[in-house]
């Protein structure tokens, strides 16, 4: 029997070609699997048959959006994954779900290869690879783009040569990547860190600073989980198309910073995520109320490690299942209803209310119904800084 | 002699009918302290002459501006100190500051007591006393609102029965401290965290809805420390100022939270920070570029850990003073300009550049001039995920 | 109906006296409840007799060495809880369970209070209040030795004047608790922390440098739980018993430290927990083997804080369920085989073997078998350290 | 002119071999460097002799051990540095200071090139590449037994070929490196990780189980660092070595432990670090009784993290210098003597003093003289677990 070589099949320009050259240099055939993680762009079925068209022997088209709303997406929110404080892991979140599907096709074609058209020197192929080291270990890798000195002219000549079906002609400046839980933007001249992004590299998300009139929102969560939106019960794929848009005509979710990518150098990048960035700031107030105080400053310890984990292609690692236990455990009772104004590319809470609450009025109150004991205070505040004043005495003593 | 206490002297009813209650109570002669941190309101010399009016032997009003900025918000700032992720520490901030001016007053008059307004149930105590336990464990402290039941009606009574030049008739719904970082807001309305806050709570910001037409800064950092605007060179004391006003205008900096006081409860907060949160903006992108990746990464558990102990009341701690040293040394390259614009309630940075960038164009660089051998990474991405295959290769092993 | 309050009684002067003393002063009922954690000691049916002896009108012993041994130490042993790493929190780990059973004997029996014999300066006035704080918040607490005063020569003289069945007149210069998981001794002369600690201050341990032959045991664990000795089944109870023992009789586990105690003082302990040691040195080894490195790395700081956490006395806190979460799924495969040898007072682990091992003896051999593919390593190498690289040439640049 | 290469020369087969190898495969002159860090073994100008008889143009030997002790093992005692908490990163800590001395030479000599006889599969190799890769990026890195495929018997059959004055017959079965703060072996049979140490691993270490007197030794520390013992003044490169004979005349610091390796494999390695384990446990305590609680426990954090740079090859890396940064602001009052018992393979403390002690005994003690307030407890108790009883009734509200 042939060998044969899945492949993360974009339908971009790469991916194209990468079928009929795998298939030259190895004698293999090509298995194409395109993972709907709510890209959009394309119609997929277009996509699916431009790789039987580009010498496939089968395509196929996988609908994970669902699983990719329910096992990735939430896990981020109920973490408020965000690297570097900043960037909600909008690519990172999605590899890990790509390679489950790669690695399924695999074992259905009986495949020997998966082949993917990352670079050296993103963190894509970090997160493909370990992740099929992870579940797969059987299976080599192809990455032509990387391993073999692709470039975008060899592959506009190889694609020109063959009349593959993928228009070449126009080159577009910008390399993207989406999802349903954002969209990430590489271009030429963002590579000069001084310049300012443009209006044209925008797609999720309107100008932020046109006028228009606020949307108010509020969102119900259930352990950490949205299930509703404005008393509509939602699943979480809709929770976050439904605030993608809403989110991103206000826009809010735009990003951009340099970041660490793993392999050790900084990069510049321009997201958006207009439903993320609304559902963590929600999420996150959301916590205030219902998450203890202790609980609360060490998840911040775990949730920056969650994001690193993710970020740096971990997804499959022990120690993201562990990270997890903790949070599904800190989650256990943040339910309740956050408002949120969606406003000049602004998500901002102006209420949150809770059954799970421990803020107690009664306590906070400064007016009647105070039944916070304040005689208690004065024998906190003395052992509380006796440790300090010890110290301090000492360092007198000794000049 | 006759004992002496020296009184943390804000101007207000508590303070002032204070006064005269403790010179009642101890026989002591009351110095009132009034220290300048920039909370602007009423003229302090106008403050000063009521505590005189009141009953006080003595008033001084300290000018601790430039000491308020240059020692403890850029302290913060480099630290970029945001408390549960949000709030800049305002309060916090000051009071240590305040702290070490009532105990040089104190040595100056030799007063055996320090007295403050605070009252069991918030921060403030804390802040005060550890402080004052700390820098002179010998003075004794008075605190007439939390020990001796004081209420505001019964303050009210006292300084009408005695005439005392306090207005006592309007009662301002509102509960203040303010000062150059920011300004914070509790009222009664607000502790239904359910309500949103209202347009009349707010002072230093402009509502960030209004049309205008963007503000654009440069702001240039050394070491971590803004020293120009728009290349006119400032102290630490005019960057914060000129930044209030130009990030007010915006409203940028307005913040709503639910959060964890130290003395166990949660509270309901409205903030405004615009100065503070358009500098932690930029410092942090300033970071981005010029701090290397595994600082960073630790960095933020420091950062973290700081706010934490200042907010909690332990500036003058041996820990701060170590994270401190942390802190520093990771400041030492933290130089350059960040873009700012401000507008409709955001800071956002649109571009940074820096003599000591880790940002590395030939690195980075999709285009020609890429420097970056891709050959190197399929060993390191192995080597990376090894751990991970191992241990998922034992889970399948053991089912 | 009288009131009743029920009381931790040890059987020592203290709590005996406090049977009279609180039946005095309140007018309530006292009912004694002694759990037997282990201490061994006096047999617990003559402390019942001597409660009852003293006026309590109801005494209770409760055998909780299973649920001890089970429900806590085997948490303390999976997070290798060892306070400032060296004191496994032998009392920290007993205090909330015999609040758990103050609580229930208090619903059995309608009472509105528990009373405790702590000081005032001590760890476990806390472990014990907010232990009930949490379990109960509606039962008050008595506090006679911290709250009304009460002094050693007081409670002598009480116990005399009312024939109280109490030896007095020898009085012991040692403080001791005990319980299965070690024991703590402080005791005057040790207040100098320059002396040394004697012989006679120990009982769990015999001297270790005593000449006799080393003891081998082989430990098998099963997901972080010790379940056999030597091939031969145990329960937790069991396995700690017997460790007793054995690592006791070639004096495993005697510490001696300086501790920072949670009200804010520093103070010498002398403790022997051998069976603990032995233990924890054991699961640490198997752990090494058998959890991945991003897991272990994390789980030191999860370890920390578990036992600041525990000693802390905040057992009944959301954050130790969450820890335990995280620790709970770290310890899935930490299954398999310890050899240790016991001498000298050291526990050393001489083997260790694992089915659920991840080390990989094909890749770790440098002998023949061999199969680490050596051509990766420069790859990784250099790109591990880009970063390190990057900044010290900008240091360079920079002068 | 010719080409020079500096070699890292420890004198064994491998790097003789490699003298050779490297001219005759690059046409270079070969420049052996061999850093005396305390290795002990065959006197150094023999083996800078043997380098030339190999085929060295140059041969130097750099004696470094005043500063390997005082710049490299002062600083790992100062931060405990103990990686996976047992082993004291002996050979970690003389990587970068070897690397100093090659990248000096290399400059002395015009050399474009440094080699080094590390495998594939250490640690080694990363903490040589990446030191100089910081230090001197411009050189280029050889490494002939990771990249070239050197094999022990093509390196002994290329030794006979030739007639290098290297013994080849007897084949050692151990490979080991040592220094002045400890020495490691690995060994063939240890690769069974089930197999107990051997008696004749060790050369650093009496047998711990020999009957013999224990030795007393009294610590002086300064700062963080050991400035006399028993009274008289040493250097830190005196305390190690004389610390390393009396401690391990008693058999302390044996060490044997499965650990994980950078390169993301597991290894059994077996160590002996008398002096540094003494050290560390001396230096520990005295920071129990001099170190501020919040410092104490945030640095263990910081503790951690530098024993796993320093392991990981990052000794060269600004997180490094950060960290030291924090370590020496916190070591101001380390200073002080700690009594040490050396036996039975032990370092046991017995007593500790310090004019910078914040052990107060007026607040330590239970007898007379006792200064503790115990009437603030009750307030400190409430408020400390009000968060957790909060939480606890949340629990219960909600079933």
């Amino acid at each position: 029997m042939t060998d044969r070589v899945v492949l993360a099949y974009s339908g971009g320009l790469d991916t194209s070609v990468a079928i009929g050259w795998i298939a030259e240099q190895t004698g293999a055939e090509v298995v194409a699997v395109t993972v709907d993680v709510g890209q959009g762009g394309e119609d997929l079925a277009v996509v699916r048959q431009r790789a039987l068209d580009c010498g496939a022997v089968a395509a196929e088209v996988v609908d994970a959006r669902e699983e990719f709303a329910a096992g990735f997406c939430m896990p981020a929110l109920r973490a408020n994954a965000r690297y570097m404080d900043r960037y909600p892991v909008v690519s990172a979140l999605s590899r890990p779900l790509i390679v489950r599907h790669l690695v399924d096709a695999a074992l259905r074609h009986d495949a020997t290869h998966v082949a993917h058209g990352c670079t050296g020197k993103g963190n894509d192929q970090v997160r493909f690879e370990v992740g099929i080291g992870a579940l797969a270990p059987w299976l080599r890798v192809i990455a032509p783009v990387r391993d073999s000195g692709w470039t975008r002219d060899k592959a506009v000549a190889y694609a020109q040569e063959r009349g593959l079906p993928v228009g070449v002609t126009h080159r577009s400046p910008y390399s993207i990547d989406q999802n349903l839980w954002g969209r990430a933007v590489e271009t030429g001249f963002l590579e000069d860190i001084w310049n300012a992004p443009i209006a044209e590299l925008y797609s999720y998300t309107q100008d932020p600073g046109l006028p228009r009139d606020p949307d108010t929102v509020v969102i119900t969560f259930d352990q950490g989980v949205p299930v509703a939106l404005d008393g509509e019960t939602v699943t979480p794929l809709q929770a976050i198309r439904e605030l993608n848009r809403r989110a991103g005509e206000h826009g809010v979710g735009r990003l951009d910073l340099v970041e660490d990518r793993l392999v050790g150098i900084k990069s510049r990048e321009v997201y958006e995520a207009p439903g993320a960035i609304a559902l963590i700031t929600a999420h996150q107030e959301l916590e205030n109320v219902t998450v203890e105080r202790d609980v609360a400053r060490f998840k911040r310890s775990v949730d920056q490690r969650w994001a690193e984990l993710v970020y740096d292609g971990l997804w499959f690692s022990p120690l993201r299942q562990a990270l997890d236990a903790f949070v599904d455990e800190t989650q256990r009772h943040v339910s309740g209803e956050v408002r949120l104004v969606l406003h000049g590319g602004k998500a901002v809470v102006t209420g949150r209310r809770s059954e799970a609450s421990l803020y107690d009025f009664g306590l906070a109150t400064y007016d009647s119904g105070d039944t916070f004991d304040q005689s208690l205070a004065r024998g906190f505040v003395e052992l509380w800084g006796l440790p300090s004043r010890l110290a301090a005495d000492r360092d007198r003593r000794l000049g």
